[in-house]
């Protein structure tokens, strides 16, 4: 007979130290439990809510699963070296070289359990409590990262006649002091990338900021670049690296990556940091006390499937095309609706897996702002996104992200009417 | 033409923060140096350094690698809850009320990669920095872990007569106004398990302690009792929980667990931590932002085989005994020894995969310290152990980390004359 524990208390919080007990819940996760509710009831939901990709409509690699299962049969089942397997930091290597330019030394490079590590691990590695981190909103997760440091942070409110994207003006008064400047493109939640003028400028001003700080012997200003959507991109923006740009920025960036977004395997938990080889050192041993390894077995896998050029290239190509099919079709529907007079915007599709569409609905029809359109579409039209508040945006702005790896655009195109439907309910009233 | 970023400086360490430019290096990666370059020069070491298996001497359960190919086949790929997936924490909830005689309720287990990340989580999610933890030295990384949180510490040193286990005496003066108390049976490096008796009292003075601490209105002390190599354990020994032993102690233990010993599947990554449900919620935010998930087709089969109760039965049987093979061909060999009048002596095997050997020769033969008996089993022998100094003891006391995860009962036969051989001719002197 076991010891019945079942009834012990779910809600207490005097266990835990003052960081854990201030950490914010997710937004997301909130709107992923009412999303839940309603398909509970049989409702069939739209849902752009989730930075993921469903199996179905997004499976990884067929090549990639049958390597992880060579791979255990040949009992790569032990602990992988701390940085990564050697035959996967090769691969990433070889991989940056031809498909960005860059030939990183094998000491640049660390493997983890996913890319989100690697962000942990940059924060981690970097900072002491008290430090200034600069990022943009909205981004994906900077506020929790501070927090979780106990940092401090510069906030930069992004707009969309910027692409959602910092300038060069804004952050300059802001770089003296800071330790940690962190960018994305392209950016979860915007699928907006950085124009190369607009990311070389602000390089220069970090080599800049860096000269100046090592003729004064202070530490330099580190930066985080997130590029795990990198191979998806459609627009008319060229993806482009800060040391592409300004090849002195390779002592300053840590680039974060990884398999999640490029092979759709999320779940398969493969990614790798590549930046200053004394930096990643020190990332390693973060993180190998944290643990936050990747499967061995995929790595393997992974290394093998990054070396099939030919066929991650068409597989690559074709995620592109497909992620592409349905940003357009959502981008044109709402195109569609605006042209017909509904206060609705979307940018154009550029990469990753989002598009970010307003609402302009703040103020009208009785709406407060986001979280009210949010209900809106998803009680009226089944319709389910986030809005930029879950990025850590305060403002309502009427802007929300619409992700699109778990649909399909037949899912869209039955949606949009719905939308339309919806929104022209709610602005002619009852 | 890629540009070439192979020559950026690899010592500088300038680029990161107090805490990463602190961390103290791992003693057994710069043996495990030491140990490839003989390997490479064609020496045949019998290596008993790593906390590892062979996968030729111990592969992963055949059932459990069938289940991972066919989790990915179908297309459990993408993201997993960010405490797991629930069949998994259900097969886990099960595992324990079978295994464990405890019943938790699936809020208090949550899934990582591997069980380490539930050793970063427990540290990050109970302290704030200064606050203080106790913990038995030799054992595990506990100093790095205090280390990366700029937690403080009390070290309490064991020794042989006690197995080495702290007792409560040791530990009582040291309770008030502690945090955190770190066990592990069986223990790592030492292989020695926990009496039931002396974990009883430990936890009856815990209880004692967190209900004044109830009454004042303060922060409990909490238990992390990493038992990840409970299913190994082989002596007269028997495994216990803190649980089981003072029921009320549910409220303040974190259990440490997975799959990595228990079925040979270190690089397969899955871990599990279980406790009080409002704590493992907060582990549960920290370690998502972390992003120490386990991968999801590898839970979903971890789910599967744990529910395979005869296979898995029978496996960790098959585990139990091929392990204590190689721990009784080590333990007998040394026992020999020592009745042949040589200064060693070693602790009859209870659990994990190590063994605790004293070479009892600092101060005799020239040899100043553990490091110079090291080299000399090392270099005479070609047999690789671990000092009890790279697990937090700073005394050279002779004793001597045994792990058998990577060898042979053959390979051990094989080496023990050398060693012998090697101990003879230091004490007879050139």
């Amino acid at each position: 007979m076991a010891l019945d524990l079942t009834s012990l208390p779910k809600r207490e919080d005097t266990h835990v130290g003052t960081m854990a007990r201030g950490l914010k819940g997710s937004d997301i996760l909130r709107i992923a439990a009412e999303i839940r509710e309603l398909t509970a009831q049989g409702r069939k939901v739209c849902n752009l809510t989730v930075g993921d990709f469903s199996p179905r409509e997004f499976p990884i690699p067929v090549a990639l699963g049958e390597g992880i299962t060579t791979a255990l049969q040949a009992g790569e089942t032990n602990y992988p070296p701390s940085d990564g397997v050697l035959e996967l930091r090769q691969g990433v290597q070889r991989f940056y070289e031809r498909a960005l330019g860059l030939k990183y030394p094998l000491e640049g490079i660390v493997i983890t359990g996913g890319a989100r590590p690697i962000i942990y691990g940059t924060y981690r590695t970097v900072l002491d409590a008290g430090d200034r981190v600069i990022y943009p909103v909205p981004s994906w997760n900077n506020n929790h990262y501070v927090h979780m440091m106990g940092a401090t942070e510069t906030v930069v409110v992004t707009d969309a006649a910027h692409g959602f994207m910092p300038t060069v003006e804004q952050l300059l008064p802001h770089l003296p002091g800071a330790r940690l400047l962190c960018l994305g493109s392209p950016l979860n939640p915007t699928g907006t990338m950085i124009e190369p003028a607009a990311l070389k400028a602000i390089c220069e001003r970090i080599v800049a900021e860096n000269r100046a700080r090592q003729a004064r012997g202070e530490r330099p200003l580190i930066l985080m670049y997130d590029h795990i959507y990198w191979t998806l991109s459609f627009g008319r923006v060229k993806h482009v690296t800060p040391v592409e740009l300004v090849p002195e920025m390779a002592h300053y960036t840590v680039f974060v990556d990884g398999i999640s977004k490029a092979f759709a395997a999320t779940g398969v938990r493969v990614g790798w940091g590549v930046g200053p080889p004394a930096l990643i050192a020190r990332m390693r041993d973060v993180l190998g006390h944290v643990g936050a390894w990747a499967p061995k077995a995929e790595q393997v896998a992974t290394a093998r499937y990054l070396d099939a050029v030919a066929s991650n290239t068409a597989f690559l190509e074709s995620m592109r095309r497909q992620v592409d099919a349905r940003l357009e079709a959502l981008h044109q529907g709402f195109t569609r609706m605006r042209e017909a007079g509904l206060p609705v915007e979307a940018i154009a599709p550029q990469g990753a897996i989002y598009l970010s569409v307003r609402f302009n609905l703040v103020g009208k029809a009785g709406l407060k702002g986001n979280d009210d359109i949010r209900k809106l579409l998803l009680e009226k039209a089944s319709f389910a996104v986030v809005p930029f508040q879950a990025f850590g945006l305060m403002e309502d702005t009427g802007w929300f992200r619409l992700s699109v790896g778990a649909t399909s655009v037949e899912e869209i195109q039955e949606a949009l009417p719905r939308v339309e439907a919806a929104l022209r309910g709610a602005l002619n009233g009852p």
